[in-house]
């Protein structure tokens, strides 16, 4: 059954007393440059730095709701979703375990312990699949996948809920895609609060099996860990429920990864923000989008989160792309 | 005359219809980890990416209040008071001219030219200083120094009369130094707002004129350009107006090169904020402090600002400083 504005609504009400109402901000410089208006709702200062607190703690909520308290909740992820989980769990007093790749981010990991969950670490990602996938057949315990689920959708589509409550005549939203979770929820809300205003996804070209799903028209796996510094899209598959949103979307952008870093400096050096690649890099189709429009547009750009360790900032920062400023 | 909360809160009306109400932001994970309360109002969201926005906007007020309109407004600044002035000169309708070393950062060059400022730049800063001297002499040219001006002392203390007034309780104020217009400012606001909250000065201590001028009990100047990553705390030596404020500081604190590296990696990390590294030594001195209570303390930190080139943000992630996490 299509999810609609008042399943939103329903994770929007669940969620509230746990996550933060995040801030829009804009850059007057950058609408200057661009003669656009953009604006950004800034999921990096949500709990856990990123927008999966929202899944994570509806699915959570949604399951008291509904008179199912796990004994344990697991979770198989390398970043965000892991802390989302253990915040989750920590809210709401059930024991967490997290299977994580040995490789995932010593900030994550550090994280995602912090919160009080325990986590696993295992050699490869398809380890942790397979124990998260033993750990759920036991009695009592709940697996939160990281997308493919009604209640992480709407629990994401609630960035989206927030940001058009607010702002007015929205022409274009923009969110990057991982598993498309973030990208399903923010297209269930936008077509249900504002059924005018496109909404499109973003994907490094270097980890485009979203963009080849919806051209074949069937799911598309990477054929291996892709090369991106986008972690955040680095997902191999999207899921059969996120692909059925997915196709509603207006476009879809593939970008290179020059382009992550140059727009993870210039939105970091504007908006004062720590930025992730995987959010930087919407502002590129953001760009191209816009040089096709011939009125001013008002955007709507999803900063999905800012969690980075040092190695990538390093690598963001190693040239200077702030001597050519940005331009239609 | 010594100058008192109501300099203060006069200043405060005259900027408000043109500079931001920043946030205060916290991190839970810090707070836990040292076991105290630390508030930073960011100022890095202030219009320019930092708060001289504050002092120059006063300035240029108060000069209107008192039916002086300047024909032309003109400061020698390599830095984040440039593009304050420029800001400001704009914002009232006057034209302004910067004088400014070449070896300036150029993101900081743009954005002063982007405000609509001339720039004039010079191989020295003797010469830009020898410069804008000359120009101030013309008639109706109005020169804004960067912090030895009771105006732009009374802006500048505003950020913390802003914070302190959401704030009840505070038990120590840090700011950091460079010239100590911040910090007097700071002071000033403190004690008329807050007596019994201490206030606490931070310095580089490979630019420590400061603190050497305390020590002293005179005005002591850099031997020559210093090294640090603290570009906002290179002023060769404090002013004879702002000495006289740092001198009722309750301390003051030294801080070594690799705490402004650690502190900035961990503030950015933990706040998701683009934090300059003038601003991030200051927790270290915070630490230091919180190592000598007994009891639980509430502190503000002023984040003065959030504008970094990328030579410095590339030497600041050289390495990995998050692998050691904040205790006390």
């Amino acid at each position: 059954m299509e999810l609609t504005l008042s399943d939103i609504e329903d994770a929007k009400r669940r969620i509230d007393p746990y996550i933060h109402h995040t801030p829009i901000l804009s850059s007057s410089s950058l609408n200057r440059w661009l003669g656009h208006d953009i604006f950004f709702k800034c999921e990096n200062f949500q709990k856990v730095g990123a927008f999966k607190a929202r899944g994570g703690v509806n699915t959570v909520s949604w399951l008291l709701e509904n008179g199912e308290r796990p004994k344990r909740l697991v979770a198989n992820s390398s970043g965000n979703h892991a802390q989302a989980v253990a915040y989750a769990a920590k809210r709401f007093d059930i024991s967490a375990t997290i299977y994580m790749p040995e490789y995932s981010s010593k900030v994550k990991i550090q994280a995602t312990k912090g919160y009080g969950a325990e986590v696993v670490l295992s050699k490869t990602r398809d380890i942790t699949d397979e124990l998260v996938r033993e750990a759920a057949i036991e009695e009592g315990v709940f697996w939160i996948p990281p997308f493919n689920h009604e209640q992480v959708i709407c629990g994401q589509g609630t960035a989206a809920y927030e940001a058009l409550s607010e702002l007015r005549n929205v022409d274009g939203v923009f969110a990057p895609c991982g598993g498309g979770g973030l990208l399903s929820g923010t297209c269930i809300a936008t077509k249900g609060l504002s059924p005018k205003t496109m909404v499109f996804g973003v994907e490094p070209l270097n980890a485009n099996d979203a963009a080849e799903s919806l051209r074949k028209g069937g799911i598309q796996r990477l054929p291996g860990v892709p090369n991106t510094l986008a972690d955040g899209a680095m997902t191999m598959a999207v899921g059969d429920i996120t692909f059925e949103y997915l196709k509603q979307l207006d476009d879809f952008y593939e970008i290179e990864e020059e382009y992550l870093v140059y727009w993870t400096q210039w939105l970091t050096h504007l908006l004062k923000c720590r930025i992730e690649p995987t959010s930087a890099m919407t502002m590129e189709a953001v760009r191209r989008w816009l040089q096709t429009q011939k009125t001013k547009q008002r955007v709507l750009v999803i900063l999905s989160g800012g969690n980075m360790d040092q190695v990538t900032t390093s690598r963001i920062w190693e040239r200077d792309c702030l001597q050519i400023r940005p331009k239609i």
